[in-house]
């Protein structure tokens, strides 16, 4: 599992384009797994976007993540499923979709994180990083630093990607600090060119592993 | 599958009382079917009651049935699921659950009723019957009235519950219209006293029998 630039899509923060040409383009500049979120949009919505974006992941093989809903990771047979705080439970994820689907798991400190580990999760997203205006990656309104992302990265074995205002001239620092990877929403979704912003991601990460 | 009293269920509409609470009373009432909504609640705590709601209905032989999320209800073992306009598609429900499960849909034309049962729902929630409150069993803020429950029960074979302000006292008249059952929000949740409200309106359900 390639963690290293990861999309969290939300068609509200693509400046009018849809979420179906922003995953295009990030496929474009070599994106490493793609999480359906869309928190404003019915179900029913998800689930035909869903089965679009199925095809384009499928087709460049790129894993898929269908955030919070089970139900609907199933149906549209993505790779796995990304849950909250609030969401059902690791283990209920793991038995409705299997051993072989990616369970992910937001936390935000070392001790959740262990316990995420402790409980089945193949990630961890890690946030929010820096400061950020979107109350989906933001939930306390506080960022948690570099600091805590180390922290973290030292409680657990599973990968961790760091989410919450990363952009390509701050994820280096996310990497050297100890993250696997890097999620963004709307450094990609907002970018004037996603595939190009999705280039400079991946290469911010390479620096930031050369760093390390 | 026994629809004649359905409880929908809803914790901030229960006067302080727990769902937990209503649904012992409602089953102490004779209630035929439980439909666990909660729309407020992270789908989280929703599975912890959920997994309580299990328990207690299965103990008395009573249908439980989950609004909306087919992932919650496949996590709880609930019996089946209820599909609005904007939830995943049934064919994806009954993919997701099997042949054995209920699902359900809610419809407002004979048209759409019609759809639904080509498109396999095993009953149909028909409403708003009456004016009510409840935006969740109204969407359109307006009332379809008695003449549309008979033109929908003339439409489609499979059964239909009456919903959106029915009561004790005008539940016979939902039934004497065409539909085999009536299910209440507030009729039993926010009753003086529950299972009384569920024993009325089965009686309510029987007169209405009678009466066609
Ligand atoms: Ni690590």
């Amino acid at each position: 599992m390639n963690l290293d630039t990861y999309l969290v899509t939300a068609e509200r923060l693509s400046e009018d384009r849809s979420t179906v040409e922003i995953v295009e383009s990030a496929i474009d500049g070599g994106i490493d797994l793609v999480q359906l979120r869309e928190k404003e949009m019915p179900a029913r919505d998800r689930y035909d976007l869903g089965q679009e974006l199925r095809e384009l992941t499928r087709a460049a093989g790129v894993p898929l993540i269908v955030n919070d809903r089970i139900g609907l990771a199933a149906a549209i047979d993505a790779d796995g499923v990304h849950l909250g705080d609030e969401d059902l439970p690791i283990a209920v994820a793991r038995e409705q979709l299997g051993e072989a689907a990616i369970v992910g798991r937001s936390v935000s400190t070392a001790e959740a994180a262990r316990e995420a580990e402790r409980a089945g999760a193949d990630y961890l997203g890690v946030g929010a990083v820096y400061p950020t205006d979107s109350k989906d990656t933001n939930p306390e309104g506080t960022e948690i630093g570099l600091d805590r992302i180390e922290a973290v990265a030292e409680a657990v074995e599973i990968p961790i990607v760091g989410i919450g205002g990363v952009k390509p001239d701050n994820a280096a620092a996310v990497i050297g600090a100890g993250a696997d990877g890097v999620a963004v929403i709307s450094a990609i979704t907002a970018a004037d060119d996603p595939a190009a912003a999705t280039r400079e991601l991946g290469a911010a990460v390479e620096r930031g592993r050369e760093s390390r």
